[in-house]
């Protein structure tokens, strides 16, 4: 099947198809990513820095051709696009500056102690080998930041791997024209464009994950998807790890100090950060527990406009988010605040908004609290703050929790809500909103499952290039050899 | 099937049998370890630091006992035993160090930045938090310091995990003398005994696996007990890390001026480290390459006495010795040197010796190259160096490669040698022998696989404990409220 180029707001054809990469196209592509790895693997770090310097120069001084060309296939907004650029670019130079800085790739020394063991032992050095060819499988939701050159590639690339991206099927032109200038960039910089390659097609997809070359996966996307590529890298003859990033339901706990203080800025707050990119974020918060008491639902609603329309970037998008909030809505006591729409033409929908009692709520947990992407979240009405701690205990894993309270007179509640809480997130926020993940060192990204597939691992900030080494010990290496 | 303490000298029954755990006692262990890692995993570093310690005097103050108790069970003699005690109660206080050191669990802090992202962005704190109860498979061949208190158990504790062991069958007393020790330490340091618990059984082992309440395990042992295990951990509906050292072939090569220079002094290292603990050790080089002109074979033969039995630990693992070496000399120009004889009475067995060519050992090599537990070893003879690159990039992931070469002289082969075999091998040891492990920061055990199943992680030194703590970061949280 080939894939289509289509531009979300009128649902038109934007480009002939491009025809999927045959088994023996991907074949040919994985040989020579392991090939081009013997000599990537070595390459000094300040080197690798330079080539990821030099893909970020490439990538800026596009901008605005890529922006335009991810905003026609996307619906995404240039402006938005255009600052994800930079974050990618951003993104790309932290990795290099790590690598300059030296600090993550550190070794650990430990010197020769005479003697009988457990005291006495030989010295060791503790270094890092980079995995080898990684299979990149990026998202369309950010199609600079986590898509072809998003943090997979650029982290992986980083550590010295090569990488296989498989191209996202929602942005096909975007996707070529961003290998393509990264390559260009690379050969610039005097290495082999083998270093960065790519392949179409679904089936290339589970050709990659399978291929006994390729070392690791690094994927963004569905919970879906993501779990079917999980399970068909562990049960390879020799598995391998896989860093899914599948997004979660990213809860929201207001306190009833918050919502008497600020109630009309957290329920605007909320909203402005459930719609963004059209609700498309996998840190969008789709629930949010508030006081039953308060007027949050009446500020909520003021906030959204019910006209408007966002743009979903694919048709199975916009038919799964209409088919999940039908579900929410058929359950007992869920109450439609405001039912979104389809828009006539295109992928477009409008907000949708629901809420609930929290008996209601646990009562049909598992099938309320599932992920959904699009401009909709669920408002669940609690009684007391003591169903707040009883809800936390009971959600699934997330990427992140936020918290609305008052420092000073909600601390020995918000210290209940932190001590579970910790356990069910990759990430907590204070008073602010979840949806914006800072690229920098202190970042995790990542979280129980479903959140991620690999507990451990961030997809986003300076750590996430070490899900691309392993550790090494060389006994009794002289420094000249290593 | 009740567990069966048995004499492996003589095959004879020590004990009365133990009952295994029924399901419903390993639903309440776990439920208990699930309620007790709500307090253990907030507890300061330095007071788990201190419960380790403690436990590591109560197993010291009773090593005469405990030695005693597992050469019954183990015939891996008095005097070993009572060093491993020794290496285990090492392991334990070099974990309670690292947590009163700190660096290893240290916070990454990045502070806010005003404006807008990339550049800008709020204040972030990269922390740990304790992954929840763990489950440990400790193995029969180190029975202190990869068993029931080894060093998954121990690098739990220290993580701020709870842990459930699965006992092993192989030294069912010990198991339970070991554990019940370790309870009265951890109580009489004020704490509940739920934090280390343990059940019985073959069938409570995958339970455990399955269990939702689980969130990790560790697991040394054999490949095939160990792939089984992993399959259960990555099949749940939420998959979670599994941690498994499973062991591997750790080749041996030799340079034409080592044999020259050390011919007979690498032959009698080899066997030393080939025979030693009756074979049974995950390190253990199985197979060595050496030049076919050189008097390694005979060098070898002559550091053997033919005659001596060493004892392995169960009828299962004896019965697979002498089927596996049956196996590897079937094969075409596999020549047996010396052939291993079964003892008359209990798990004896001699000490085998095979040799091949290195075309016919890469004939058959995914044939031969097995680990197998036992005193037993393949010879490689290599006509030129060069065969030593050609094979060294066809072997399997191994926890260790070793080299045997004139630092100065090979300086060159050794370094196309590294270049090679960094990629297949977690610890590359240079003129020594890979059998000794040193529990230290810069030990690194695991590698590709089937060394280990999860290729990032070591299981034993300081770093064994991050298996188990994943990072979490904190967005805009004020001191007081972490």
């Amino acid at each position: 099947m080939p894939t289509q180029s289509i531009d979300p707001k009128t649902g038109t054809k934007l480009a002939d198809p491009i025809i999927d990469s045959a088994a023996s196209e991907v074949e040919e592509v994985v040989t020579r990513s392991a090939a081009a790895f013997i000599d990537w693997s070595e390459v000094a770090a300040k080197e690798r820095a330079s080539v990821l310097e030099q893909i970020a120069t490439a990538l800026d001084s596009n901008v605005d051709e890529l922006a335009k060309l991810a905003d026609q296939e996307t619906a995404l907004g240039v402006a938005r696009l255009v600052g994800e650029v930079a974050r990618t670019t951003f993104q790309l130079r932290l990795f290099a500056s790590e690598l300059k800085k030296g600090e993550l790739l550190k070794e650990d020394l430990d010197e020769k102690i005479e003697g009988a063991p457990p005291q006495g032992r030989p010295q060791l050095r503790r270094s890092w080998v980079a995995l080898g060819p990684v299979a990149v499988f990026g998202a369309s939701n950010f199609p600079f930041a986590f898509g072809e050159l998003g943090g997979d590639t650029a982290s992986a690339l980083a550590a010295g791997c090569t990488v296989v991206v498989k191209e996202h099927p929602a942005h096909p032109q975007l996707a070529q024209r961003v290998i393509e200038l990264s390559q260009n960039a690379i050969v610039a910089a005097g290495f082999s464009k083998d270093i960065l390659l790519s392949v179409r097609g679904f089936e290339s997809g589970s050709t990659l994950v399978k291929h006994p070359l390729i070392s690791a996966c690094g994927f963004t996307g569905s919970q879906v998807a993501g779990k079917a590529l999980f399970n068909l890298a562990v049960a390879r003859e020799n598995p391998i790890p896989f860093y899914g990033e599948l997004g979660s339901i990213n809860p929201v706990f207001v306190t009833e100090n918050a919502a008497k203080n600020r109630g009309s800025e957290i329920a605007s707050g909320f909203v402005g950060s459930f719609t963004l990119g059209a609700g498309q974020f996998c840190t969008k918060p789709s629930l949010i527990l508030v006081p039953a008491a308060s007027d949050f639902e009446a500020e909520a609603l003021k906030a959204i406009d019910p006209l408007s329309f966002s743009t979903l970037l694919t048709p199975e998008i916009q038919a799964k988010f209409l088919k999940d909030v039908a579900l929410v809505n058929s359950k007992t006591g869920v109450k439609t605040l405001l039912a979104p729409k389809p828009k006539a033409d295109g992928f477009g929908v409008s907000i949708g908004l629901m809420s609930v009692s929290v008996e209601d709520f646990l009562a049909n947990l598992h099938e309320i609290s599932h992920e959904c992407f699009g401009p909709v979240a669920l408002v669940i009405n609690y009684q007391n703050e003591a169903q707040l701690t009883r809800v936390a205990a009971q959600l699934d894993g997330a990427l992140v929790t936020t918290f609305q309270a008052e420092v000073t007179q909600d601390q020995e509640l918000l210290k209940q809500l932190v001590k579970i809480a910790k356990h069910r997130a990759g990430r907590l926020v204070l008073n602010g909103w979840p949806t914006g993940v800072a690229v920098t060192r202190a970042q995790h990204h990542g979280g129980p499952y479903p959140a991620s597939t690999n507990v451990l691992h961030t997809s986003v900030g300076s750590y996430s290039m070490m899900r691309y080494l392993r550790p090494i010990s060389y006994q009794d290496f002289p420094n000249e050899l290593i």
